[in-house]
């Protein structure tokens, strides 16, 4: 099961390509003519987004069968059938472009984030997303870091308290943005800080800050604060992280590197439709 | 004015990052606070989406004011101010995400799309998008593509008739697929037919296509259809076209070069809002 | 299966007849009552909208049975049995009223239009609709005339260029609209252009329109625009073609007739549900 | 103010025309071209849905302005000037046929409605509407023939209690279903009964009805009924009532005659806009 | 099945606890965890809301089984089993908050209604209910009074005339307020009337209402107000009517007493899910 | 600005009540007829819904003009006038019960919530809500009790991780279960778990918990939960805790109290229209 939200962006993207019916496929095809197709990897990728995928061809038409050859999280090399679709001609070629516009989409979220985590396991930081997503799909592309093997961050601004720089110039301080936020927030939420040099990494953790984010800072600067925080609080380093650099930064010892490249630049993976049979 | 489902993806946008308020601003900031910034490019860049920008902010509260310094279109370097933003501390920072990853999104999409556009300028060909779009986002991103320079393929599967492959199977062959649609079709639109050889671009010329797209050929074979078509039909070149062959291809004398990249896989342009000031 | 937007519209239909619940059968019947009727033509007409129909009935009740016992298309009598339906009996009246609207109407349309088919057999015109369509109802409408035996104009101002008298003389002259329009149009559609004379025809032949729109021109003039054209453009003649004229006007020799009065002006056909028996 | 349901079926309409944009008019204008035009009537008519028709307009465009030079309910001549537009000239083209279509429909029925009033002004009869109308249109449809002069019947089936044949025959008797309806129904709500024979309506006054529905009589009989009746009872009578027979009908004494062709039936009011100047 | 308005309010109570997801469930529980509970009275109450109940559940996850052990209108004591509800874990403790919070709500109206009604036995009255409910739930809350043994009051503002004091004032009189509402209300319509004193009675019943609302008087005057009216309409008592005074004023002899408190401040009804077993 | 939400729900409640219009209103004032008016307490009560209020009006006619009189979070005696409100009679009359039944709610909601605050003074307990809510009012019901001087707690089940006697049934033991939520966890959220015993208490404290929930103990229990936990983690005490109780519970020193009647059984408050004056 989808989320409605999930369920109202296929709708929309179905919408968008076949509101207005297929021309083509209605000249081409009887009603009645059947087709049998494949999903095929056409490089290395970490596949996300069959449920989204079936689902796309349901909606089109509840009649046509879709059955997954893999899982969400497989591994899939050049060549690797991901799944089976059979049907109505119409429906599968109506259908087709938009199921593989989330597949390649989310795949290539999936792949991304999986490259990520694997350079970051020299290491003991977790590969977290950040709030940095395609508008329409948060749900989808939070989904697509974790079958890729990160973890997410908040979900979105209200499910935790984090202190950036405009907020913190509001309070005075880092201290006093802490205190207050300490005061009034939800007693369920953590409260997260954003510093930018060691004095605020110290200030923070003096406040009581529960979790600390590392903006921007060179590996050297990061290894400073590993040190000066020692436990105390949770640390997270964020700021165009490369794939290049991020072992490195992983293996100084913080908690958690935020990268939005994962969800805002993640080029799509490419998979195509093969026709095997049509009657 | 922006259209329904832009408005829709909007409110979406928000919902999804903002829906359950934005606990840090109501804690730090008073009702009453007011906050002034800019947009501000970091890398160079197409700018596009500052009517969608600007309709973020109003959508979270009417009273922001939001003044474009660019326009869509526009060319920017690193430190180009975009924007300026002002209003209630509270709804600039709680649009600010949203507003700046439809922003930094549509201004990947144009700014991929003018590369594409400059390089093809060599020759007589025209860029075009595909319906590889984000889904949700069709709209939207062929709009970026016209402001990157490019022109739009068909709309959505009514906008033109695309006989592909699977349809040509289904009919038996180019000559009886394109018949039938040429008796078949709304007499508003043209007919184009996908062919993989240069015998089937004689008999989709022989039987009346209005446009040929020459699927996945090498660069000899497209020369070569060029001057077997001779100006009888238009020819779309397509599949796999990168920023570096676009030039060449261009020369060789096609009317259009399809590229999904554009709009599946261009990279978000860095942009950031800067606080100016507060009170 | 239905599209979205005819979903919405039903329910909408059913919102404003039942959805404030319907008294009278909740008085009247107990909930386990079962009805069982069939639905009736009352006039000679051509069937359209079963589809709809059964559709209308199992959004009230899932449970409900709906059995059609022509096709849509079919010609019917007075006496014909069009269906059979069979539920509770809350249900089944409850529906009646929203079911019958909806076949009622557009078995209208699809007489209506199979008449002006009929008519215009003595030549060579397909006859067509327009955009005259009650608002809401675009889709079904275009349906029913096809269902009728007529073809479809565009479906919308997205599916073709056509150019009218207001866009003429913003361009000065037909010549440059065209010329305008050949330059700027997605290069899947056509271009139709509207002329009030054969000087303008001409024009357009010669700047290169796809189709050319007779504007209520009387036999003799038509006559003239079909020989003067000689087949190097399409001919569609419109505006206020009466269901006496059309046979004459076939048989000019213009390739399309456009009709409003198909779907702005076609009476509903007479269809009634008759209860066979409850239990 | 329109009602929610009005507006939302003026955004499906637009959506259904505009959606996906007008290319013609976004080839040929410029963004900032400006246009003038005015509804001018093409035959006698009721005018009916002025503020629909400024709604559409405002619903494409908050610029545009829409002048009514006339009031709903006003009569006009073929030439007279029903209202003016004016703005953008690609929002009042693009807005044009959707707001024709929903001003030339109500327009009809209002027009069809006033002639039925005119004819009943021999006798006392009210004109009343029935259920059959368009699905999506039935606030608006009934509006048209509150301006066209008629009164309405029940708005849906929860406003009032209609009991039908089907009912009686579930009931048993006019006297078991009329007793079973004064007992069940809400207390604001009055207890009308359909018959068809004079025995019944002896049934349904001795029963207490408040109203009878005298089903499909001739006009002997339906004098017979009033005769009978002698004011105890609201007497509607129903049932193929043409132009023709509506004078004699009213003349009879019945208090109400529902005319289902109001609104199922009624032909497009012929009005068209005149573009006057554009710059 | 319920009617669109109750899917949609639940669907909009799932997305307000459950739209984020429940990160709790999903990480103590396996997804193909299960859990079988049932939904116990901890309170003597009227059930009420069982099909709804049923239907989040069944939202969140249709493979859950609901089993409803009583029906609505039961009365239940504390222990008694409501239901039982089986499933995945997530969905069912996902689901759980949203369905009890239906539950004890809508037994907490029939509860309160029920009580009412067994007060007012003592005399003739019928307990009905008022527009005073909570927004959103017009229907659910009118059904809850029905299953408590209530009547409905009209549905909304179109069920009915009902004149107000503030009507009274704008017409200068009963009489003329009345008489203009006779004059101009549907048909279908009864007209009621509200009435302060029993001079204003009078003037109801000689003015033809069918309805008088005897507003905020003492027991008293309401007796004086039956034997004047004497059967010629139908009496209503409204005005802060407690428990405890609500047999009193049933033995007087009025028709209906109307009171708000049953749908605006009914307690909650104490319900709630144990869980028998999980696997 | 009202959430998206808020904004469905008041349209929800007009749609239900004004859907159909106001026949009563509609017959006897004129469309320019106009009205003042003015919300007065009837009780002693914390006022809470005023913007809601207003926008209710606003949604009916924008040309309302609603004047608060007081602030939410004010104390009114009875006859303290909230706000007046000018506008069409139509307009204001229709609006009129919507706009009362959410004030009443919100303020019945915002009184009860301030009376607990009130008795808890006298020790160091915050009043917290809980997710009991009514269906479809979760933000309106959490911010009448911040209005009433209360805390919220979680606002859905992603806004904390609260492991419950059934989570922990499933992991084993409380250790085990809050391991694995510290383990699973979005870094931004604390772990609060329920423990029914100061055995489990212990358990919850060693494992790291960061909040503890008290369910259901009696006050001798919960004082050496105080003692035991000696602020480590925080304390919330919940289960039936009444008016009378709850100061006696707050001065033990547990950091938080839950109290569900709070939303699901807060009486409404009792506010009323009075019609000053009409034209």
């Amino acid at each position: 099961m989808l989320a409605p939200q999930v369920e109202h962006l296929i709708d929309a993207a179905l919408e968008e390509d076949l509101g207005r019916g297929d021309p083509t496929s209605e000249i081409v095809f009887a009603a009645r003519d059947q087709l049998q197709g494949k999903l095929v990897a056409k490089q290395p990728l970490r596949v996300c987004g069959l449920a989204v995928c079936a689902r796309v061809f349901a909606r089109v038409d509840p009649a046509t069968r879709f059955t997954a050859a893999v899982t969400d999280g497989d591994e899939a090399r050049p060549g690797t059938v991901l799944a089976h679709v059979a049907g109505g001609a119409r429906a599968v070629l109506g259908a087709e472009r938009t199921a593989l516009n989330f597949l390649q989409r989310l795949s290539g979220v999936a792949t991304l984030t999986s490259a990520y985590v694997a350079a970051a396991r020299a290491g003991r930081a977790r590969i977290v997303d950040t709030r940095k997503t395609t508008p329409g799909w948060r749900a989808l592309e939070k989904y697509a870091v974790r079958v890729g093997g990160g973890a997410n961050h908040r979900a979105d601004l209200s499910g935790g308290i984090l202190i950036k720089d405009n907020h913190v110039a509001a309070c005075g301080s880092v201290t006093a943005a802490v205190q207050r936020a300490l005061a009034g927030a939800v007693h369920t939420l953590k409260v997260e800080v954003e510093v930018t040099s060691l004095a605020e990494l110290d200030e923070a953790i003096a406040a009581g800050a529960d979790i600390v984010l590392l903006d921007n800072m060179d590996d050297a600067t990061i290894r400073a604060a590993v040190e000066r925080a020692g436990g105390k609080v949770i640390l997270e380093a964020s700021g165009g992280v490369s794939l290049e650099r991020v072992g490195a930064l992983s293996r100084i010892g913080v908690d958690l590197i935020s990268v939005g490249k994962l969800t805002h630049s993640a080029p799509a993976a490419d998979i195509s439709l093969e026709v095997e049979r049509g009657t």
